[in-house]
């Protein structure tokens, strides 16, 4: 038995329009690395420009990645930490109010390991709105994270989740119900 | 049930004085990032500067990152590997004798999860005396590090520990004491 | 108890001929970080420069660390993706086909914490054909990865594999046997 990665790296992976975005990007993604840290205004309308629906008030840092705007959704006050990735090779939808914590990864991407060939794979991630991704959290390819949902430091998660429970570990489980204080406003 | 982020984007999280030392650590940091490899006193001396306690040859790598210098007590002979990141929003005080290795993420800040503003915290962590964190480690917020512990690579520490004890895994457990050999000088 | 750090610091870990090599590789590194993306053959021809016995095929990407370049050996279509780290204080053997994504760690280095002088150890690490070690992984130091083995997202191995298996948490374990399809070519 071997693999046969040679055919991997002949097959055609993205579309022409998708490789000419992907060179762009790197010069756009150079302001985006390099843009003062409170110029959030100025991230939002470059991801805008590159193909990203980006909600109001999001900030995002500028070491975070984001590996491919054109495949980005994030919902009003939605925040991206300080060296997190988005692998967005897939589409990544993220809702309102969600914090996703510094080197946190959302992985849209991986490859059929069945397949002596190795092909790329890129099923959708959807975070929906209030979700926590803490620092060093992994969130693995086709996974819902759904409303309100914590993904503790350091877990990986692996399989979709519950509505408003914690996770954690490796791989990560449900480990409490996440209950919102009433606020005194 | 939603979260009021909005809340969060308007508090004081820093005082005043933080705030200035922030501004100014990002130039200090900037010499700090850039020192050659050797210079392990000007690092000392810059951290100091900012108001870091500082033992007698502590060697940080110039690729680590101390996020608040002026929360930073290190004792004599300790060391912080490459890319570690000592995300002290709130005190970090590491003993004597102290491996921190590469990319291991020391993280005295998180959130209250259960309160819909999502305020800022910033726990304590003590890391004690003759204890290794071992590369990729992340030891969480609040926690203490007892004497001679040692955090296996890519263990997630959410509970304090015992003294000269290993711990290995996600979430961390115990998995066997630590016992010194006697040295034959 | 108490280790004696100050004996580590004072013993000679490298020799003579390596240290001259870490310098001149300061020198290298720098081209291969800033060598643009699609160069595979410039960063190959570099890490041969250095030492690295390198098949031929092999994608090797620019923001991927090889620690000691002396100390690689990797065959045919074998790749090693963005921020990925080779840590070859020792000996890492990598053969053909073999996938080692994004931010994975290969760690061919550790310390005798049982020895108060914490002295460095550099076992070796093999990784035989057809082999992924998939993003954020790490592997532990002495470990043997068996043909055709799979490393999930994040997975902390700490012992040798067997052969065609996949792996997955942390510490990790076998979660199922990985079969490859028949291709139609």
């Amino acid at each position: 038995m071997t693999l046969e990665i040679q055919k991997n790296r002949t097959a055609t992976k993205y579309s022409k329009k998708e490789q000419l975005l992907r060179v762009l990007w790197m010069l756009g993604g150079f302001f985006f690395r390099f843009s003062p840290r409170p110029f959030f205004g100025l991230r939002r309308s470059l991801l805008r420009l590159f193909g990203s629906q980006v909600g109001e008030k999001v900030n995002i840092y500028p070491s975070a990645t984001i590996y491919f705007p054109w495949n980005l959704i994030i919902g009003d006050y939605s925040a991206i930490g300080e060296h997190a990735l988005i692998y967005n090779l897939g589409p990544v939808e993220i809702g309102k109010n969600v914090t996703i914590s510094h080197m946190a990864q959302v992985c849209a991407g991986t490859h059929d390991y069945t397949d002596p060939a190795m092909p790329l794979l890129k099923p959708m991630i959807v975070i929906e709105d209030n979700v926590w991704i803490c620092t060093q959290a992994f969130v693995g390819p086709g996974i819902s994270v759904k409303e309100g949902a914590v993904i503790g430091a350091g877990a990986v998660l692996t399989k979709s989740t519950e509505k408003w429970m914690v996770y954690a570990g490796n791989p990560a489980k449900p480990i409490k119900s996440r209950k919102l204080k009433k606020h005194n406003s």
